[in-house]
């Protein structure tokens, strides 16, 4: 947006929710902008307290910290050592590698299996390079795709000793319910991550968490960055994690976008994957380098979406749900951007 | 403040800014709010281009990152291997320490003299032990002290092969002229830390800043969280930094304050050290048993001070400035608690 100087006419790329954010959450925001001047909690307090009743754990088990990026940096740098392995899907969250090779850790990448993270052969490769670290998102980002709650629950059962399965839950509140199994707060064996920055739509504040065992999240307090989550940033969360209303809402908004980019693909020859997140990848039956082309086409026309990295992934273009007037423009785009490249 | 379930009859221990931020930027944070559901420049562009404009700089010497915490956990993860030697004072900014410990850094420290830092002695074991960084805080806290920008100067011109100078300068902005020597950007010695958390008054946001040669400003990118900054506090700092003119009442507010404090520690039979700080250190005659007495009666009594935690620093104090009805208030409860402690 800053390189063209122009604001979007579609911002439909980075997953956020155009829905907006909770106007208890706006409101919250304008009331504490004048407290600005005083350090926010270093504890989180209201807001730990607030996410333990909502998911029925207790608040040691919940670590609120600079946005999932934030949470991963600090888990990595307290779980790999240089040399240690680390195992994840190829093509799956860059900021996750970014991090294990950030602090020596050696990444070990599995192949996607029909668009979809495939468990077993996860579970098989950390056993064999003996991860400490094993990154699942689920549902998945960028392909969209999700396993169900037992799927998921089998893997975690599975997690090879000496092992930490990364479950990274941000797109879980687009998806059907039972998808998240149920929360074992105190099984040493997986830590999970959640945020505000998908569904609640407070991307702009970088705020998230993680609900794992009580002796695990007592760990980062000697690495995190204490007074990271400033004040602002607690009070909206706490006043979007109070109206469920709001998100309630947002889930079906986001339903029907995800329904109306099926039909706006379908109109145009592309393949809609299926999807459990706030996003449709979209399949453009052609070759990276005609996705490439129609990223950028869609760019120059003040239209942001963006595409996995890696074949055979990079087949798609991966588009945000958003309101449909912003839906509406990026099916006259595309429409005009796909007869220009074929 | 969560603790006793109260509101502080007067918050002068955290050397926040009771004078508050900007207005500006209060307005900046309102308008903002609404769009917090898209991320934040994950390049805080404007933001950097207006700091490079405002101290004259190129934007590839300015680092923006969460409040100086942030970037000295960035620093010293960049610079310090396990087992390498750091330099600060005995007593100096204990988040620094908690960085160089956490990353596996040896520190050595240096006592201050006539509770001012030393820059000669500082300089010597800098020297003698090959330190990766050398930590010196100007003006200081805890003590309020400071070196003239000659003798900084100096300190540069000296700092040993191989060695960082670390220059916080959170608390510059109250300091007299003459105290920040001139900013050589692309000097590879020194790296210099500024703050919108204290005279700009958001503390809030964590937001802070690093000057520094382009070629070490760039190193970061391989290891800050890059959308760590969010979009409303890259908002509310540029509007914050557009409005000097709040910056040079609030310089005036503070410098008032300090003033008063001083009257209020000779009132009492305290002595007020000299301060180029947003606070106040004021040497109760004592040990340390009596300052930490103290320091619990006026807690007791919601007023929130905090003391230095070594000795010989330990004796005293140390009081935030703030509006003149919040110190009418300090006055009054610490005679009491001077009168029920003796």
């Amino acid at each position: 947006m800053r390189a063209s100087g122009r604001a979007f006419l579609a911002r439909l790329g980075a997953n956020e929710s155009g829905f907006g954010p909770s106007p208890m959450a706006v409101a919250a925001m304008s009331e504490a902008a004048g407290e600005a001047w005083m350090y926010g909690d270093s504890e989180c307090h209201d807001l730990r307290h607030a996410l333990a009743a909502y998911h029925g754990v207790a608040p040691a088990n919940i670590l609120v910290g600079e946005g999932i990026d934030g949470l991963l940096g600090n888990l990595v740098r307290l779980m790999v050592a240089p040399g240690d392995a680390v195992v994840t899907s190829d093509g799956a969250y860059p900021t996750f590698d970014y991090h294990v090779t950030g602090f020596g850790g050696v990444l070990h990448k599995v192949p996607y299996r029909d668009d979809h993270e495939d468990p077993a052969a996860l579970l098989t490769r950390a056993e064999q390079v003996g991860a400490k670290l094993l990154y699942f998102c689920n549902p998945d980002n960028p392909m969209g795709s999700w396993h169900s709650a037992r799927i998921v629950q089998r893997m975690i059962a599975a997690v090879p000793d000496g092992t930490l399965l990364v479950l990274d839950e941000a797109y879980v509140d687009a998806a059907p319910d039972g998808t998240a199994p149920p929360l074992v707060p105190e099984d040493p064996r997986v830590i999970r991550l959640r945020t505000f920055s998908k569904l609640y739509g407070l991307a702009g504040l970088r705020v998230g968490y993680a609900i794992g065992a009580a002796e695990l999240i007592a760990v980062f307090d000697r690495v995190r960055n204490h007074f990271g989550v400033g004040r602002l940033v607690q009070a909206a969360a706490l006043a979007a994690l109070h109206d469920q209303a709001w998100l309630e809402q947002v889930r079906q908004q986001v339903q029907d976008a995800r329904g109306r980019l099926q039909d706006i693909a379908a109109g145009h020859g592309l393949h809609a994957l299926p999807s459990a997140t706030n996003f449709v990848t979209m399949d453009c039956g052609r070759d990276g380098d005609f996705a490439r082309a129609l990223v950028a086409a869609l760019r120059a026309r003040d239209v942001f979406v963006r595409m996995p990295f890696v074949a055979p992934h990079d087949r798609c273009i991966r588009v945000s749900t958003g309101p449909a007037d912003t839906l509406t423009d990026f099916d006259e785009v595309l429409g005009e951007c796909l007869r220009a490249l074929t």
